[in-house]
């Protein structure tokens, strides 16, 4: 059996905490690196503080095999993620040229001069390899298993892509979903239960919802073995059934 | 001047992690905290794993006046937050009158029955507080500084709402946000770095967008002096239109 690849994301920005701006870089990440095989195993959403970041920095870095960092990476006062980095790794940190180089040749393109201010995008860790951003110039860095990214959406989905071909992924998890209308979890607690125990290879979720006027579960399956999944998914379909309902089913 | 009151938010569930569910709790609970005076100060999503809930519990609780669970508390085999925070204080936990009741009481206006299954969702930790549950019935409860909430939003938001009057609040942090469309961060970031050092009381941050047809930056400064904030407000202003732009002006 292949062995499983994890992840953690570092969102970094006090704008997510405040409730200013509501993230969606953690499933932006999550779903790109699924069918790569790596499996986000842990977020944290931080604020922009220097032995937050270094502490998180360190004990993400040391418990998966990869992290992935947004946020804290531009030109402003506010901007520490890539000193904070470099402290967490005891890296010395400097304007490197290449990057330099990077900044220079975007904004030759553009109306606007390298500023002292944008100069400090090209702050850099010694040793980290640059993360190209087609959309705004000023790169990212992949330094041991952190790979340091914008906070921008869109930029972070550049640079994700980017870094795509770099990632070496295990088995890749799939799932199977149940969706059961009018389904109560109380009802097939016992059973699934049941069926997870005989079953331990595949991890089984249960995710009621209550809506308005509309309430049910979601039953789902994960795990990397087709075969495996199909059994679950007739057990799970025969469960549903047992109890008046069927069910719609997603693959993925 | 009234000192700062923070939180840490605790989502449990691999299915955020695996960006199969997008989570709005987060942002739900920072803007329901924010007018009572108390700071997200960190929040981290762990998945359904006894180690790693008993680690992040304990972590959180010291770390912050509050802390604010979501997810894991109902009647299926994965659902194990409530054993795992009993573990984190050291605390027995076991089917309790009290909860039983609430659920007998509840289902008996229902056509459905107090299954064994059910029962674990009166599985409540000694000393424990209960927080009702409009919704579904299955209370939450609170321990030490640590409320344990269902993850259903709709679920999780009634409970919020029943815990708000317990809560002792600090300083309450307004915002103000000025937008300014094709502003460049670059262009800002040396005399916005130098207005955060002279109001040293003040939080400020700047947020750039970058749309396929849109550029701009959002110029955000957060304290709880409404005197210096218009302050800061007009200093901001002036550093926009120095640049040839009319921001839009948001508080709150």
């Amino acid at each position: 059996m292949e062995k499983t690849v994890t992840a953690g994301v570092l969102l970094i920005g006090d704008e997510i905490l405040s409730g200013r701006t509501q993230d969606t870089n953690l499933q932006t990440i999550a779903k790109f690196l699924a069918p790569i095989g790596i499996s986000v195993a842990q977020a944290r959403i931080i604020a922009d503080e220097e032995g937050t970041i270094i502490d998180a920095v360190r004990t993400l870095s040391e418990a998966y095999d990869y992290v992935f960092t947004t946020g804290g990476i531009g030109p402003t006062h506010d901007d520490i993620t890539a000193e904070c980095v470099a402290k967490a790794f005891n890296t010395p940190i400097s304007i490197r040229d290449d990057a330099r180089k990077v900044l220079e040749d975007w904004y030759a393109q553009t109306d606007r001069e390298v500023t002292e201010a944008r100069l400090r995008m090209a702050r850099i860790p010694d040793g980290a390899t640059l993360i190209d951003n087609p959309v705004s110039g000023a790169p990212g860095f992949i330094i041991q298993n952190v790979h340091v990214m914008a906070g921008v959406p869109r930029i972070m989905n550049a640079m994700l892509h980017n870094i795509g071909p770099t990632l070496k992924g295990g088995s890749v998890v799939q799932s199977r979903t149940l969706r059961a209308a009018g389904l109560k979890e109380g009802d097939i607690a016992q059973p699934l239960g049941e069926l997870a125990e005989k079953m331990p290879d595949l991890s089984f979720g249960s995710y009621p919802w209550y809506l308005e006027d509309n309430v049910g579960v979601a039953l789902v399956v994960r795990g990397s073995d087709s075969d495996r999944l199909a059994e679950a998914e007739t057990a799970l379909i025969e469960l549903a059934q047992n109890q008046g309902m069927i069910p719609e089913i997603t693959r993925n």
